[in-house]
């Protein structure tokens, strides 16, 4: 808020509109605002606290100046929305350091086979690199959001004043400049009033704490005693002195629960703006708290993934036991198919009948396989049949049938390795783009620093 | 849904997992699908009805074929996709159309001078070009959100199968062009359980219809006989026999409910993912009715404000009867400020003086002002002052006011008239954005058939 | 509606506001109203189609007295409210079968001892019938509040008309109670305007799918080859038949996913209605499908539940193994204090390490207890003492530790044996309930038809 | 929770569990807990804090004792329906003081007529008192909703530990009773994992809310310029130096507001709970904050509105002015059936007529009819009548139509003023129950105090 109070006053300088004098004793009065200003609440907000302080540093005629060309509706917009871009570059840094995490851990797993679920339900084998590579796309995903999201964001509503601009020569490029924003919000009625730049943040992060949440529901899952897939570390845990085997894992309860506080916050944002008429309503202030709620719980959220996923300590052993040849059945009835001719159909009534058989035997599909097979294949092509045992076996591993899905995008090691390899380049991109993007801000305060030093030492030279 | 079983299909072909002849017969079924096919609740969803269909007509031997290297998972994601990007790109056309009214009417009311509110009361001067423009460019930011989004949404999830892929030898890139797709949700476990695209979209129509709700809440407080802004147009609006007088504002009243059943199906569509596991789970199939039902709500409430508004008879006379000269006392106070030099904040207490006592008198700002100016302002200065009252008078006329209002989005008739001028050409670049991504969906089903009848052709020319 | 329009028509005879014969040719209209009416949709809703379906058969100027002292606000929402009162009886009449299923699955294992979870991590030992009886305690209250909001609900806004009521001496008692209705919605404006008895009805059972989501939830859990611990109905599953160990549990995730759904058209209704000035605005019109949708889907869920819960097989050797002596490590604490006064801290200490020891040494606690205790416990008191080896067994017995948690609402087999039976008299009452309800209103009805055959058939006679 | 700890431990002593003199040391040291306890973040929270208090003062030996018998998860239960209570009562006590101030701003505006609106636009007229009356109606339903759900809060879940309840034999109903609770949440399971009784009371408070929002959404409009109907208590609004015509409604802006952050948290809340398995999770604690912020917001809304419709000038000459002619065609024409015997549909087409001609001609209703009324009914029936001109004007009055509209819930001042002499009666009632529960918990309070002192003195005596 210090920040663009200087920049609007320098402006005013520039322009003439208030004298280089007066201008400097309001932006020394400005550079000693402490950073921890006490606010008297009689005075509603931090803009009118901050007036009063100047004021009473430099006198109300002085002071009053102030307010030449401006009006609290744009600097609240001004200020809000830099609240928002720092939020948003944070969390793009934030989401770049755990998706970094991801791929490291993910390289570590190539070979690490275990059952990927639909229905919660063991479906198909793959690996936890792949899976944690799904995790990764999808926060790959929100940070491109975010990015796009920032030229839309990091405009300048300077100048718009009450609604309707001002008569005043004023400059509102400049100001935008000086404040690191990319442009305007050129209408004025619409820069006081909007509040979407808000709502699509907000709705960005929010979709990432999903992502995280459906990530948190699985640690949580698998450091269950029954899948036993995962044992957080214990500074993300919560244990219990007496059961010193329970190790609750809170840090993802609680990332899974701020999911619910950012839909909630989104809700109260999205009702607060509905039906309102333009421009400013008092209804919009009740926004701000929601909102940065909102940003809080989700980069603190991202933050603390990280040594989460770092510090687990993955169970391969029980992945692996937790994959039978069940999930191999469909690779069974496609080896059929295409080497001994038998369409597709009946090659899966025929596994379809192993698959029971052993079901009901309460035995591996490999070992029903072994006895009933031949017989059964060879009833179907009405002739007889050599089954390569070997090659059976193979197929029916699951280890095996996770390394034959190379296609992009599979599970197999070449194809993650592959993807690991793609993504760590894409990553290489966002981070170079926040940044960039936080280079620029720092310039246009050492910009604005500058031009502040001018002004006050040349009224001191003059 | 067919189309993704015919490109599926000509895939099989083409990578010779299926022969020429039972894919040119399962085509041919498909080609013959009707457009209304009756529905057997018993087969669960139209994926199975279809598959029926299709066993029917070439055999269960050769329909099972279909199944070869897709699953429904990754068909139904696909289907979602291909629903979601239609419905973007129209709402795109939508949006434009809406926008292009917009321009056209604020073109015919660059002088329509009426005040601008804040908390619902008059704050200052403006035109209603100036305020229907900061409806168009929440607008613009809309369709900029669809746009930017398309290309996360337009990705093909077909070949990850149940989630792990498949051992076969199959082309996604392939399928993914055949279908229009500019690429592939790569990872495969992510492909099918991810529903981040749909709230995406669904995310940015909600914004949409939040935006559109504000301009239906200014169009039903403007229809009230208190407001009298503006008439709607007959056939928008429900009238009672008996009260003629009486025009309900229904479809402004509809839109801005709307907004409200947007926000319902978008926390319904959150709260479903929230913290589920990877990969697909049943809930994600109740997710499509709410997806649904969002998407339509924003489009057909686009729709219809394009008459609403292309027809809406502003009462231009009531507006200007809503202006009075207190609106421009802070043009005085700057006035002042800039042609005697008196201090910003003494002149500002100056006008507050004046206005107080006209609000008292009950009289008009300029009439107290003319009686009392001169005196304080000579007192305050300590010396004789020339009022030059044509001046002051000019600077207290709401219509001149506006006039001076030149900055850059300000409501000035030259700032609309450029503002109009360059939102044209963005409107232009957004429509051909969306008649280019039409035309590239169209050139890949062509393809599509083309590749169809070859097989087909090829088959029966065998 | 059609009720609706009849009792207004015997109340407006009654009173002499229309003559016997008018009245009399309209009810014989209306009782021919056929119950698949074909909607008009030009005639914007059912109201206007059925006026219109009455004026076809006894000419205008007798039709038109139909809508002498009522408008469609006062008779939308008496319709409204009788299909609320209608969901909201059935809802009671599910509940009470659900509630009965648990309570008849819960005395079937009253000793199917299992681990309790906190965090997903085995907390203390309980039984699956005192597990089951949690969810039957949260769908009791949710059966309670229904009942308390009736009151408000079943009340008549008939006789408020457009919203001020009318001149004429109409009779709303009257109407009221042939309609059923409890009483009246009095002020006339609040009668038209307020939705929240709708709001109302909404959330409780919103709250309703959300306890059913807890135990959809559990199920999807229990059924994961993890966990083991329960095995669905196959009417209530999906299997694959190429695996047919793998049943997914598609009904409780369907009812997981219902209460998202819930919540949805919660949020849409609650937003639509917020800030809405009195009296009637067409965004009410929004809400009737949103609470319809929320309504039936609680219904719905709760009514599938119940062959759900009766045909589930529990599992319950897999629960016995999923307990460990670890649970009872608490147990064995309190009973060294009170059997050898060792302060309780020490005790915790003491057993705290013999569990890390057991964790460490992948032993149960109970196996290192017995090598250890005895050590232990005779350094902290500093004296010999005499160790109960049978009894500390029986006090580290899951089991046992189950039956000794005696207190009311506790686990022990008679703790919950005696809730069963206390829960099925108070079933039996909200049931009785329902009935009495359900009763009251089909006598309402009959009144009803008798006074129309009296008007009718007093005419015909004349 | 110094209570819970308290209530606990005189149970303790109570059943022998601890020794006299260890419970009155660890009583006598929560008796010197400082109200502003600072609390150590590493110990994650209050009640850890106030373990670790007590363990410093009386030793570690005899302040773990405190742990006998209850887990944080009972306590945390019970502290949060503690303060649920409390917020429920004084809500109460606040809907009471505005309802009452509804009432007394009512029976001053008996006669002062203003139109009701249906959609923004006038439909009926009504007065000022009638109009209070719906708003105050809706709140005497939140009132009775809070009070119903008092029963189902105020329990205790004391004793179920961690989820399974104790070997030890507590008392729970001692518990009970010392804190002021009217019964157990028997099930143990249940009370440490069941938070309907949150969401329950959550959403009674959002709706109350929900009601305010439409009060404060009439207050805003009433207070523009182009309504006028009222204006706010200087201290409820914000006014501009500059501009004293202009004052802000800023305080029903807040309100209004407040409705959204209500639904919002009510969302976080739901979302948090939905699916998540029995019984403890952390995800449970993320809701303290919400449900805190939710009730706040509505006590302090509840609140606030007293002295804004205390201080409210409602300006009744507008309102009257608003009335016209038009608002009473319906009166005319049940006058005409009535009078002259012409069948309703017809008198409504002539009414209509006659409105039309008005509506074209800019004149109000009664003159048109005094010119064409004759004329046009003698045409309709044929014959020649007489117009009894004083009475047609009478009907056609707004005034006097108000006055005649005296059913009940009707606008004519008799019925108003038998309304509101109704509701003070069950205001009184409710305030009453308020009472009553604030008394009983005072009372339990004392009890518990005093059996902490028996025990204290107990010790010290002995």
């Amino acid at each position: 808020v210090v920040r663009v109070l200087k920049a609007h006053l320098v402006m005013l300088v520039k322009q003439g509109l208030i004298g280089q004098d007066a201008g400097a004793r309001c932006l020394e009065a400005l550079r000693q605002v402490p950073s921890d200003l006490p606010l008297d609440p009689a005075l509603e907000d931090v803009h009118m606290n901050l007036e009063a302080y100047v004021a009473e540093r430099v006198g109300k005629e002085v002071g009053g100046q102030l307010n030449l060309g401006k009006s609290r509706n744009d600097q609240v917009a001004a200020a809000l929305r830099m609240v928002v871009r720092d939020y948003l570059i944070r969390e793009v840094f934030a989401l770049c350091q755990l998706r970094s995490t991801l791929l490291d851990r993910a390289a570590e797993h190539l070979n690490s086979a275990m059952p990927g679920y639909t229905h919660l339900q063991p479906g198909q084998p793959t690996t936890l690199a792949h899976h944690l590579l799904a995790h990764h796309d999808a926060l790959a995903r929100d940070t491109g959001r975010l990015i796009e999201a920032y030229g839309r964001i990091n405009l300048s509503p300077m100048g718009a004043c009450a609604l309707a601009g001002t008569t005043l020569p004023i400059d509102r490029e400049l100001v935008a400049r000086l404040l690191g924003f990319q442009g305007l919000v050129e209408n004025s009625m619409d820069a006081v009033s909007s509040r979407d730049f808000a709502l699509e943040v907000g709705s960005h992060m929010a979709l990432t704490l999903l992502d995280l949440s459906r990530l948190a529901e699985e640690l949580v899952l698998w450091s269950s005693p029954e899948f036993g897939f995962v044992e957080l570390p214990d500074e993300y845990s919560s244990t219990s002195s007496i059961m010193p085997q329970k190790k609750n894992p809170v840090v993802p309860e609680l990332v899974r629960a701020k999911a619910a506080t950012a839909l909630g916050h989104l809700v109260a944002l999205y009702t607060l703006v509905k039906a309102l008429p333009l421009t400013y309503n008092l209804d919009l202030q009740e926004g701000n708290g929601h909102l940065h709620s909102l940003l809080k719980a989700a980069l603190e959220s991202t933050k603390i993934m990280v040594p989460v996923i770092q510090g687990a300590r993955f169970n391969t052993d029980k992945m692996a036991s937790a994959l039978d040849s069940g999930l191999t059945a469909t690779d069974l009835a496609d080896y059929l198919t295409l080497s001994y001719g038998i369409p597709f159909r009946q090659a899966h009534q025929l596994v379809s009948r192993l698959a029971a058989e052993a079901d009901k035997a309460g035995k591996p599909l490999h070992e029903v396989a072994k006895s009933r097979l031949q017989g059964l294949l060879e009833t179907a092509l009405g002739r007889r049949v050599d089954i390569r045992w070997p090659r059976v076996l193979e197929v029916l591993n699951p280890v095996r049938s996770v390394s034959a899905r190379r296609l992009v995008g599979g599970p197999s090691p070449e194809a993650v390795a592959e993807a690991i390899h793609h993504r760590r380049s894409l990553l290489e991109q966002d981070l170079s783009w926040a940044k960039g993007a936080q280079e620029a801000l720092k310039e246009a305060d050492h910009r604005l620093q500058g031009e502040v030093v001018k002004i006050i030492g040349g009224e001191k030279r003059g």
